[in-house]
């Protein structure tokens, strides 16, 4: 090690994809080891709207550990960042890189300091699992910087220990996370089931739902759901089991048919077992309702299901529609319901993949006041102007990824620290 | 028969509460004799505030079946109608009206025909169990007017056939519908567990909340999620037995911390069933989670609960206070996070017992505005003006009643239709 100058830095950038659960995780059996009541099915979305990017450094000049997210300092002092990184030291191996003349040893990593900054491509506050993202990113970078040797099962395991479900966040396409029986946990990873490319006709709709109030972090929601319902534990045994299986050969065979079903009433029982708290736990509000009656009833008028809905700890919803002509209908029935604020302006109310209004024929603002009403509506065309903050148009998505581009780094690699 | 004049009118008019579920009834095992999957437990409401009152006569001039509700004509045809209306007449006594000169022999029931008014002093569309209370008083008084011997219990499992929870509505005080196990439902009755004056300490607060949604009628409601929720079974065989036992407990005891844990929690896990339903169901919205926020914050700041809350097929709120000084803090809480809209008047804000106004310290519309947030509530103090109809604050009471004093009859003496 270049001891004696103290001036090198070694760095690497990672981007990691969030995920959204389509059998929902709800419970641990272990809180300090992060280890679920049941297993979980994810689907993978697509980075390029949906993301985390995190640069990890290490220099002999850094003297502890330090984080920033979204430019902000933060403290690793919480068990979980704790967690992941001794995990990861202590799988670390000999490093070399002949280009900077840098040699750091197993045992020397035990002594290194880290710096990490880290950044979400969507607001970290909207709900929208950027912590399993970001602890997935974390896990992902280190690793590599590390030349850790483990494969992404292994590594999930890791990240699971940060965040649970980011462990669905290692792979692309599909993950499932397997519960474990181990005490230690050590079974308890996630392992891709197919990846993106396998069912590329899904496109994903997310409406941000504008919500006044403070929602139960699912960390206590979860401890309080498996202390106080007297039906979460018929779910873990009984319900799930039988639904992983059911959604694994959805998965498989691409049917959407039987893949909506099976996502929409877990999101549903999930949130059931929340109202079965005590105090009882509410995520979902009037406009998540009034998004799955839509759904619900445009499935219906077309007697096989179009999309698929489901919703984490929070209101927003997440919709899958079965190709990109059902996501452009739906598009435009929610477009219709839920115009935007007169203040909006169209770039910013639908984002991620924006060619999709070509598709509902929708060029500028005045275009969503004119959408005809969908024709299973009847009488309730009733517009909730505002309730919906913005739609993120994306698709199922590939897995982590180092960034070779420098440019992308988010630490000076001269000095260590934030650009 | 004096059947040469076919002048005679004889009538009967009763008055019959409403009741409603703190261990919910969700789930039949027979659609048609209405027998439920669980036993229920319901707390009847005075009929001072909440009631049907029915007047039913006979007349050998009435051609035909009739009946008024609220004061327009609605069809006798349905099946529910007919049962009641059938499982009576086979019960039907002799009857001797020596001072009108009348005698109607037990056959001759058979081939005489009713007329039938009858008129909620609250309105029918508030989803406040108008059913119940008119069922059961349809069956009361019928039964009183044709002399069956039958005893309370008996004439609940007729009501029953009416529509379920109107079995409750034959008692003051707290009935328990048990469900039974006979095919023919003989043994799916109501029984009083205590009456009114057992436990005259509860004051009852209704918050009447205004909807813009087209509510699943409860009859389909239950219907699917018999059949399709994947929780309702493990509810009726595992969790509600238990709980009606502890339910039992509470009341005999009057032990108002189980009486309110258990009333919460089933009422939540009702609505749970409600969301783990294909498609799901949504009966309360946000105003109700905002109630039940309210109440839970507050009873978790006083250690001990001071108010159970309980929500049946609809966003209305039905809270039962401990005791008047619990009852006036909770109004004057509910007051202040829901104050009237500027068009309305006090009078018709808080309706029934309005005497409770008093102990809140507020008497007329300005006094509202000038409430003091809830100590508890710390920041949380928006105002939702105009999400509440009205409240209504009443207490536990008493079971049917006939009604002697002939002005309160809703039939002319001599015509037999609607006064």
């Amino acid at each position: 090690m270049a001891d004696e100058t103290k001036k090198w830095v070694l760095m690497l950038t990672a981007q990691t994809p969030t995920n959204i659960a389509v059998i929902k995780y709800w419970g641990k059996r272990d809180e300090t080891l992060i280890l679920p009541i049941n297993d979980s099915i994810s689907v993978t979305l697509d980075p390029a709207h949906l993301c985390t990017t995190t640069t990890v450094a290490v220099s002999p000049s850094f003297d502890q550990d330090r984080m920033w997210l979204n430019g902000k300092e933060i403290s690793l002092g919480g068990g979980r960042y704790q967690s992941c990184l001794r995990e990861i030291r202590s799988r670390a191996s000999d490093v070399i890189d002949e280009k900077k003349g840098i040699k750091i040893t197993k045992e020397e990593w035990k002594n290194l300091h880290l710096h990490i900054a880290s950044y979400n491509n969507f607001p970290t506050a909207a709900g929208l699992a950027s912590s399993a993202a970001g602890l997935a990113c974390l896990v992902f970078a280190l690793a590599k910087l590390m030349n850790v040797q483990e494969d992404e099962s292994q590594l999930s395991a890791i990240a699971r220990q940060g965040s649970g479900s980011a462990c669905r966040s290692l792979f692309g396409g599909f993950a499932k996370w397997i519960m474990g029986k181990n005490n230690d946990g050590s079974d308890s990873v996630a392992v891709q089931l197919a990846d993106e490319k396998h069912w590329d006709d899904l496109v994903i709709i997310i409406a941000v739902v504008s919500s006044r109030q403070k929602e139960t972090s699912s960390t206590s929601g979860m401890r309080e759901t498996v202390d106080t319902s007297k039906l979460i534990h018929h779910r873990a045994k009984e319900v799930v089991p039988k639904r992983i299986i059911e959604m694994e050969e959805a998965i498989r065979e691409r049917d959407f048919s039987a893949f909506a079903s099976l996502a929409c009433a877990d999101s549903n029982q999930f949130h059931a077992v929340c109202l079965d708290t005590s105090p009882p736990i509410f995520y979902m509000n009037d406009t998540s309702h009034r998004i799955i009656s839509c759904v619900e009833k445009w499935n219906r008028a077309e007697g096989t299901p179009q999309v698929a809905y489901t919703f984490d700890a929070g209101p927003n919803a997440v919709m899958i529609a079965r190709d990109r002509n059902a996501a452009a209908l739906l598009l435009k029935r929610l477009l219709f319901s839920f115009p935007p604020p007169s203040d909006s302006d169209l770039g910013s109310y639908v984002i991620g993949d924006k060619t999709i209004l070509e598709d509902v024929g929708v060029k500028e603002m005045k275009d969503i006041e004119t959408l005809p009403p969908p024709s299973e509506a009847n009488t309730q065309t009733h517009k909730f102007r505002g309730d919906v903050s913005y739609f993120i148009c994306t698709r199922p998505g590939r897995g982590p990824i180092v960034l070779t581009d420098e440019t992308r780094a988010l630490l000076d690699p001269e000095t260590g620290f934030p650009k």
